[in-house]
């Protein structure tokens, strides 16, 4: 396995709502039909196991670092950042690595 | 793809050295050959894109959220946990998803 991930995970401000979040899972996981860059994409919702969990997470693969930023300044990725995701977001942590 | 991912983030605390960090990263790694549970186990230093990203990323997959307590509680792992991780941890974020 090579290239870059990566993983970003987001704790919803207080009175998000279950269909926000279904929505912006929803959304999200139709990106990897729009940019191409996308080589895998993997996401889900915190399972309870860890007092103090993130609320969700996304794992995200591509080639490189270049192809990371095509995907991260994308049009139709941007759009759901800004107009779905920030808005829910109390706390968000990233990292991205080569691999 | 099903199953059960843990995903956990670290940053280190302030003064950490380039080797305490290669350090958990080296005997990480000797954890699928000690733990069968372990399905998958990938990990990454933050490849500095992003401002204020955390400094260490770890992604573990695992058949079912069983596994993954074998795991979490297996002697090995608690050992490079609470001697060589938590001593150097500033900020922890996990989520752990069903797939």
């Amino acid at each position: 396995m090579s290239g870059f991930r990566h993983v970003v995970m987001f704790r919803w401000a207080e009175g998000t709502t279950t269909g926000q979040q279904e929505d912006v899972a929803a959304r999200l996981s139709e990106l990897p039909g729009l940019i191409p860059e996308i080589q895998g994409y993997d996401m889900g919702a915190d399972a309870g196991v860890s007092p103090g969990a993130f609320d969700f997470v996304l794992v995200a693969d591509f080639a490189d670092r270049d192809a990371y930023l095509v995907y991260r300044d994308h049009p139709a990725h941007r759009e759901i950042v800004d107009g779905r995701i920030a808005p829910i977001t109390a706390e968000r942590a990233v990292v991205q690595y080569e691999r």
